[in-house]
């Protein structure tokens, strides 16, 4: 049982709060039961260290035990070194070390099927944006999200919380810049959908058959008009009522739904 | 020039952030440029006084200028006095004291048309969720907003920025019971449909023709079993990937989404 707050070990993962401490370790934080759980459970290779206080270990047995069957250290601790260790507010009791695990922007494209979806983040900001639309793409089957250089850290912990574990569920990239993605995703034979308010072919309309790739841009601006015209359409959401817009995560789960329905229906 | 921070006038609207004495004014504080222009915009006869500092008044010149021409109070206020007066952290200079808009459950129900699109909401407890649910009913089209009792108030200021304005677009009632919500719905030869993870009927596969209700659950706990039993159909929306969910506001959005496509497409 690990007792002392202010010992290094609890330092060390204290400071993967810090993006500069996680790019030169390597590591991040993943924080509350949903995240461990999926972590453990889809990706036990990328799991350095489990840390659980024992009323946690108690109320979700399932991943401790799904832990030790992946043969990871499960180490017990205090409520004080959790909360020491951790960035949120109540982590639940429960957290993980784990290891990055986005790939090359290369690999990630190396293996997607003929009618793929990618969803694609372009200076996104905003920590929960971010992380809902990774769990909207997770929800609607895409094959693969990247997000460009200059948007929030995947592993910031408000990202990891916000996916409820979707960040582990399927292949992520990050830190391509935007014109190096997209002309991977061409390379690829990958139809590029800007999805933007400024958009003059509504979602209804736009051809969502074949291998294609939505592409989101920033919460508060949108996509800028070289990006947009590097596309190959610019697609928006109807709005039927009175409302100015919709938020980045609400258009960005409707275009990838409209995409799986298509899909759906083809396969 | 209002400039004493501590003066009675600004302690009556700081009150209006306690849900009792919006409860006992019948008033709310609408914080922001975007609510307060949507606010000036679509209900001037709702505006009681609007509150705005130098710079604010030239930077949204077009909502100071609406706000005269409706012959609304305009009061300059120093950036204390307006920060005195509000909730939010960062106010950007300009906000709206406002009568409540909500209106009886009958007379929001009373002029529906023949494919009314009905978003309710039971048992939403979080700001961020519910503004998020109104912004998108609005932008789906919706003819009306309904939220029960036991939910969070929609006067709540992180409520009220979330719908980014969409509060003042569509009907909205509020503090009716759920049996009475659906009971007056069906009453209107409106079909309620529970949007829950435990729907045996795809999202797809539902029939969105003609009137009908989408009816929401709490974010954490989904719709109780009565109230799904009430309703005459239990969607889910489909998850393709292994997300274990997608959150109320995503769903709602695309629920409501889906009924708008039908109605576009049978109009």
């Amino acid at each position: 049982m690990l007792t002392n707050p202010r010992s290094d070990r609890v330092k060390a993962v204290r400071a993967l709060s810090r993006r500069s401490m996680r790019a030169r370790t390597g590591d991040f934080l993943a924080e509350g039961p949903q995240a461990v759980r999926e972590a453990v459970a889809f990706r036990p290779d990328l799991v350095r260290d489990v840390y659980v206080t024992p009323e946690a270990a108690q109320r979700h047995a399932d991943i401790v035990e799904s832990a030790r069957v992946a043969d990871l250290w499960v180490n017990e601790v205090t409520p004080e070194v959790l909360a020491a260790m951790c960035d949120t507010e109540s982590p639940q009791g429960i957290a993980a070390v784990c290891r990055a695990l986005d790939l090359p922007l290369a690999d990630v494209l190396a293996d997607l099927p003929a009618d793929a979806l990618v969803c694609v983040l372009t200076n996104v900001r905003d920590p929960g944006n971010a992380g809902t639309v990774i769990r909207g793409a997770d929800a609607a089957g895409a094959d693969a999200v990247v997000v460009s250089d200059a948007s929030v850290d995947v592993y910031n912990s408000k990202v990891v919380r916000s996916t409820v574990g979707s960040l582990w569920h399927l292949p992520i990239s990050v830190g391509a810049s935007v014109p190096e993605i997209l002309a991977a995703l061409r390379g690829r034979g990958v139809r590029l959908l800007a999805a933007d308010g400024a958009g003059t072919t509504l979602l209804h309309d736009a051809d969502l058959s074949g291998a294609h790739a939505w592409v989101m841009g920033n919460e508060a601006w949108g996509l800028p008009v070289e990006v947009r015209d590097a596309c190959d359409d610019v697609v928006r959401v109807p709005i039927h009522g009175h409302a100015e817009s919709l938020n980045l995560a609400m258009a960005a789960t409707i275009c990838l739904y409209a995409s799986a329905e298509v899909r759906r229906t083809s396969r």
